[in-house]
């Protein structure tokens, strides 16, 4: 039997390790052009992290050694200035420092009295002022927008399902429980509402317009005959942009029906929300502050790192109706511990819960709003100046009008059938991406193959950009070119 | 408007904060018995944290400063030794090294190929070894014990509540579905079932025996009834540690029960689960190999720091069911980036989700599993021993037995009323508590206030307990005399 512990005997050893541990991490993000791209694990790298653990270790230096050479080695790809994929933000430094310091501090922020507390209070209520919420309406860190979706959705169901959903559930129900959103709504909803028990029957899904946007008159439509057929509305769902194409639903609008349909307006802003702090985000998600609950993603859009997303809930006390459960070993005490600001666990899934608040104040206090705003600003013009980029190349098409960040495009080739085209833009984002030239993801628009860029990165410029169009020419040539070979 | 951005200007500047946080974080964790316990947030401090966000920052070197003074300073406390409140682990450097990097690496392990996805299959897969899960078992990372008693009990819903749940939602369904556990059980099963839209009433809480474990000839016949009555039973759930006490049901038994009668069997091993690493709990949590589906909890006590929790499912297959939805911009590519080794989102809530095996994984190829070992059977003793004592004292009372690392117990009053009882054992607590003594934490046990110690602390000693056991009845005496004066 070995004598190691879990403590170090030698702390100066331990320091200088976490120390070392720092510095490779700061050459990561320090240097992100030659660093931290995205590369295609080796398999001889990926047996060794899948190595079975044995019950004697290797000691804290060689297994951060391994950690430095094989784990930060091959990372998604996010850091990178050129990393548009999927909508994965790219994580402000001064953030990071702040993830530092709560991995060290381990709190749990289930609600009892603690710094952590008091630090996800005055993220909450940053969160409220930016989308113009008033002082009673409810929030709290969750782990994304997926989680953001289904605590919002819950609250929905809970105050607009009838009486006793909480004790009673569904099954007592014979009118099905509707909920609309437009066809381009993230599968998190349709994921919300099957966890929920609705049953993704639930969902109606409304056809869009042109630029992606829901139609309004197919949703009233679809609410009549839902009524007619004795099924029972009971929410929308609007996007602060979607996902496949970065589309504003008119939340105005959607609000007024909501209000006069007495419906529950839930706002999936996981891509969108930060725009709130620019002029022109404002002005295109006007409508938001009366969303009776909204989803929204820090670890997108505001470049904070992994998890960080956040519910806000409009109205006080209906949080708690859905999610607070009383447990005697968590009763307040008389001063002691127990008697925090905020019962968090009440308010949301979790009952232990890290400290995800951190980071946000840190940098927010660090920096200021300011530069945030500059830097959505700066995604903004790359988005419209990329989108500009591709309509002026004739080799090159635009899928979908950009309202926000996310652009849509592809390599045409008029001699091809559809099915070889989709294969061919899908061969070029794939060669884009190993040969490692950036990385955008793809997805489907109108299904067509696209490839697609979710600019969420502070660290992008415009000769970025230039080169993702100008790479996807060329691959589409050569490609082309090879096939007729 | 400024000109600063989220991007350093001067590196080695950045470099030289990162290091600070790391020593302000060593500083804390190095020297716990000085640094690291609880006490409340003064109410200065309370306000400067919760100050608003301006559009000019104070730049990182001031905010970290804050954070430092203002925020590692009134921790959680469960750094500290004599920190045994609720069920919180108290961190294991090795750890908290492994969260470092994973906040500079910034991952979001969704899927795609990336160094992350074999880590977490690493530990997935040691999970499975742990339980004595067969290789088709799949499993996931999830925040905590909640999450992964939702995820464990969607599966359940969703493979034995009839055909179509996730498509046609519950509301469909005439016969009640019941899901049975103890008393005893957490409420976050209570939670899942309400989220799931079973209800509460979908609840049947079976009664306990005097050792607070289920009991089995009242289950059955709760069973029976229900049948009788028309309601479709679906599942058992079985506690691997109770929270308030530390039972453990009869894991053999239930997992015979469920298979004659044709239900899930989930398991909420989020208390005990870690105990399978020593011969004791092996023992005691015989049959858990037999689960459909288990939840545990690695930031308890297996000492990972915030957040850290596993679904396991038994069954191949089983949880891409309840989980797995098709979205168009996250179809697998050629090879790229989209290619991983696994499809985390497809077997969750989450689709973004940050890196938390790294931490698991760093710990264990540094220490090997023979001193997490060593640190749960030393709680398994100190729980034993801190039993004993309290069994020893005249002016003490154990509250229940103790199977595992929860110990209950409180001063005894015989001339008081059990409501002033319960009132001076709650004083006692907090005056504990704000004096800086000790933190454990107040539960009721059959209805009496109990203070309870959850031993999940790598860093305890004999006189740590010795200590809380002479504080309550030092404490008790005062407060005594105290109120008869």
């Amino acid at each position: 039997m070995s004598n190691e512990t879990l403590e170090p005997r030698d702390w100066d050893a331990f320091r200088a390790q976490a120390h070392r541990a720092v510095d490779a991490l700061v050459d990561h993000i320090g240097s992100p052009r030659e660093q931290a791209g995205w590369r295609p694990v080796p398999p001889t790298v990926a047996a060794r992290l899948r190595a079975p653990f044995s019950a004697k270790g290797v000691g804290l230096e060689a297994a951060l050694e391994d950690a430095i050479y094989d784990v930060l080695a091959y990372p998604t790809g996010n850091a990178h200035p050129r990393f548009w994929g999927w909508v994965i933000g790219s994580g402000a430094p001064a953030a990071i420092v702040g993830d530092l310091i709560a991995a060290g501090l381990n709190a749990n922020n289930f609600g009892s009295e603690q710094s952590a507390a008091h630090v996800e209070l005055a993220v909450i209520d940053w969160a409220k002022d930016l989308l113009g919420y008033p002082a009673e309406a409810t929030g709290l860190l969750v782990s994304g927008g997926s989680m953001a979706n289904l605590a919002g959705l819950t609250v929905a169901r809970n105050e607009r399902g009838g009486p006793g959903v909480r004790e009673e559930g569904l099954s007592g129900h014979t009118a099905r429980l509707m909920v609309y959103a437009s066809q381009e709504t993230h599968s998190s909803v349709r994921k919300a509402l099957e966890l929920l028990g609705l049953g993704e029957r639930s969902l109606s899904l409304v056809p869009v317009l042109a630029d992606k946007t829901i139609d309004m008159g197919a949703l009233r439509t679809a609410i009549v005959r839902d009524r007619e057929l004795g099924r029972r509305p009971i929410a929308l769902v609007g996007n602060a942009g979607t996902v496949n194409t970065g589309a504003v639903d008119p939340l105005a609008a959607l609000a007024d029906l909501a209000a006069a349909e007495k419906l529950w307006f839930h706002v999936d802003g996981a891509i969108g929300v930060p725009a709130l702090l620019t002029a022109r985000g404002r002005e295109l998600l006007k409508g938001i502050e009366r969303a009776d609950s909204v989803a929204l993603d820090l670890h997108k859009w505001l470049y904070m790192p992994y998890e960080c997303g956040m519910v806000l809930v409009r109205h006080g006390g209906a949080q708690r109706r859905a999610f607070g459960v009383p447990a005697p070993y968590l009763a307040p005490g008389g001063g002691g511990t127990a008697d925090g600001p905020f019962a968090f666990n009440d308010h949301g899934v979790q009952l232990s819960r890290g400290f995800k608040a951190l980071k946000v104040w840190l940098a927010l206090r660090a920096h200021g709003t300011q530069p945030f705003a500059a830097a959505i600003d700066a995604n903004l013009d790359q988005a419209q100046r990329l989108a500009a980029r591709i309509g002026a190349s004739p080799e090159l098409e635009l899928l979908a009008p950009v309202a926000l960040n996310v652009v849509v495009w592809r390599y045409r080739a008029p001699a091809l059938a559809p099915d070889a085209l989709d294969a061919l833009n899908r061969r070029i984002l794939t060669e884009m991406q190993t040969r490692g030239i950036a990385v955008p993801s793809g997805t489907l628009v109108d299904g067509c193959y696209a490839l697609r860029a979710a600019i969420t990165n502070h660290r992008s410029t415009d000769a970025d950009f230039d080169a993702v169009v100008e790479a996807t020419v060329a691959l589409g040539r050569e490609l082309t070119r090879a096939a007729a070979a």
